[in-house]
């Protein structure tokens, strides 16, 4: 199966790893891709090939693959105090600060955190905090958890079950107490002849009538991200968030933003629900975070949810949950740094200097004849590829088009990423506009070529 | 609530941090403790106060809490390649090394390697690992997991189904597909005149009961930790792994081992399971595999699983889960430089020279007429308290003895931990005979005037 001669770093990938969330034809095809090191929003594989990242890894790596102070911070803490957990009331200080300054950057003026090693965590962990209220307050049948189709929110089983992409069914998921609602997206789920006013005031109404169905009184929580990441960047069609909230405020149900990708500058301000305009009752944080420089994931819990697993945790002496590698000085060292490095030192600056000429790139290639709309926030955004333009069809699935497209990419040079028939762009922070045409221009000649050969 | 200063560290602890695994009435009573730095197997809190931390951490940091090596291999990856995923075939360098050498130092003859950031979400994708052969081997009736009563294996929703622990009803878990059998824990749950024999024997009987009474069809694994840890380090009776084996041989039920603590030298040998003689399908590895200083999981596949998830990857394309951080090149790293200075650099020589003597300490305090056993392996072993040393019965709850203990350590500068009514000690590898008297001096003292007190 493998074609690499038999010491090569391809076979030897092959060998031994295990590969997630990877095309097997295309490995099959062209084998591994093994990197060494980075330098700004560039990576450099075994062979010396350099790839302009235009993912950013999995949308973290927004300072970059080799940022100075970052990696001094890290090392820093490595130096004085390079492990600990956070059970049994004991913790580092820096997991103390940490608290402190993500409470200070919250939209809540008070709160606690917990902290988790990644965003499937600190979502698996929000539910079981939402089920322990349920045993403290006597409203055990309280959980139902509903997210939204195209909605991702990780791996666990839980958090696999919350995501509404269909691949899941491999795993025999999502659990049953777990419901999907409709995608806000427009372009693709608004029926002829409805405005987009009209389509968000139908998915308010699709969640009421979902209430109402299941029973108000069974339902633990509400998850959403600002705008959808995984699921194919897509943003919430106009006036969603309000139209949601207010459904969910009449029902007592809390409103979760998973902002492990939205969370710290993706889509210009510090949180995306600040660009949305709501406040929800729990932010969920990854990846940004840390800037990708450590596997770190934070549950922020607003006031009112703050009190709530308080009193549920002192009724039974102690909340029992938690990861040994939860609140690692380490890491919280640099989540500290990354805070301040996107806030402080120009990044999220740069992301509203940027978010024009991203904007600006991407309408010019949506002009294609075979890309049916481009859609995005900020420094995230999706191409969608369509047979067809005017009625929206898609290639057919056997084409595997946006694999194609990310593979002609990767020999451009360019690392973008398939998500269903959409391409992914969501770039490092630290881009210069220079690189930002850069990208663009790689991706149109990727884009040319495959939609010469299918289009 | 809060007794301590305004600006205290304990009030700015408890002001943020949500504690998980925290006695909370123990908070309200003496407040958090804050930690700046470590010494060898020392740490030290914001007050200048050393503690002898009697179980590294939680378990896991057992080359200590300034190691240099260590802090080196973390800090030249900062310099060389500061984090990258594995998805889409792409990985670092050093994730392909790492899995390399997993499989090298692995009971297998082959196999491969699929990271995490933890051993609970290790855990969790073994199950659905499990699950996803059920959908590609047309068996998806295949979900049950079966683990023991006190086995821990984490704490993600379905981490914490398969923790045999009273304290997860409060989340209202464990889900439906997940059973508890037998704890093998002889001086406790063998009855009277049985023999460890005839209580093995008794125990493989039950399982092999259960999974009749189940059905074999419908059982997709076995999960057992060699010791279990957090369930209060009980070590198998005897020949239990080699009954409970055949049984799940002849149903064609995996044996996936979870070595999170034992993995890497716990018990003397590398592997747990080297220990018991037995080879499992799967080992889960965590903890240790850093040895505290990143954090990261394994599913380390032998030889018949790996071709079986193979098979099924291939079938769907591609293995759909990952996390973001999953082999995080800096983790890999460090899990390099860990396994080498665990098993190359005198780790694990001094674990075995160190047993007799910790043996010798256990034995002695475990002829107080207050501890019913000691038990343990290697460098884990736990005391149980007991009101009636000869009817075994516990102390009355309320009386909180373990809590009462752990805390009388704090007060002689020594961390060690209640697990039920039992006191918990798992100290670092690189201890030196006179550390190993300081442990056990200072527990002596406290024990003295907690059963003073109470006994």
């Amino acid at each position: 199966m493998n074609k690499h001669a038999p010491n090569s770093w391809e076979a030897r990938a092959d060998e031994h790893s295990f590969y997630g969330f990877t095309d097997l034809p295309t490995i099959d095809d062209r084998g591994a891709i093994v990197l060494t090191h980075g330098n700004g929003p560039y990576v450099y594989d075994v062979h010396g090939r350099e790839y302009l990242d235009g993912n950013s890894g999995l949308w973290n790596m927004v300072a970059g693959f080799d940022h100075k102070g970052m990696a001094e911070a890290a090392k820093a803490q490595y130096d004085r105090f390079p492990g600990y957990h956070a059970f049994f009331g004991r913790m580092s200080d820096q997991t103390v600060m940490l608290s402190e300054k993500l409470i200070e950057v919250s939209p809540f003026e008070r709160g606690k955190v917990f902290y988790t090693n990644s965003g499937s965590e600190a979502n698996d962990t929000m539910v079981k905090m939402l089920w322990m209220l349920g045993w403290a307050e006597g409203t055990p049948q309280k959980r139902k958890i509903i997210t939204r189709i195209n909605g991702y929110h990780g791996v666990t089983a839980v958090a696999a079950s919350m995501t509404g992409k269909p691949y899941n069914h491999v795993f025999g998921l999502p659990f049953d107490e777990f419901i999907h609602v409709g995608c806000p997206h427009y372009w693709r789920f608004g029926h002829d002849g409805e405005t987009e006013a009209e389509f968000t005031a139908r998915l308010a109404q699709e969640l009421e009538d979902t209430i109402q169905k299941e029973g108000a009184d069974t339902i633990a929580g509400f998850f959403a991200e600002p705008v959808m990441g995984a699921g194919g960047v897509i943003p919430p069609s106009e006036g969603y968030f309000q139209a949601i909230q207010k459904v969910l405020k009449k029902h007592n149900i809390p409103l979760i933003s998973d902002e492990v990708i939205t969370g710290f500058g993706r889509t210009g301000e510090t949180w995306g629900c600040q660009t949305y305009d709501f406040v929800p009752d729990v932010i969920i944080s990854s990846k940004n975070l840390t800037a990708g420089y450590f596997p770190m994931g934070a549950v922020i819990l607003g006031p009112e949810m703050t009190d709530r697993m308080q009193a549920a945790s002192e009724k039974f002496d102690e909340f029992p949950h938690g990861f040994t590698a939860s609140g690692h000085p380490v890491g919280c060292a640099v989540a500290l740094k990354a805070i301040d490095v996107i806030m402080n030192e120009g990044l999220i600056d740069n992301v509203r200097t940027l978010t024009p000429l991203f904007e600006e790139g991407m309408a010019r290639i949506a002009e294609h004849k075979n890309i049916g709309e481009w859609r995005g926030k900020g420094l995230m955004g999706a191409l969608e590829a369509v047979a067809d333009k005017n009625t929206k069809e898609p290639f057919d699935g056997s084409l595997s088009v946006s694999e194609r497209i990310a593979n002609a990419c990767t020999d451009q040079g360019l690392i973008c990423r398939p998500l269903g028939q959409a391409i992914v762009l969501c770039p490092a922070f630290i881009l210069t506009p220079s690189q930002m045409d850069e990208m663009f221009g790689k991706l149109e000649k990727a884009l040319d070529g495959v939609f010469a050969e299918v289009g």
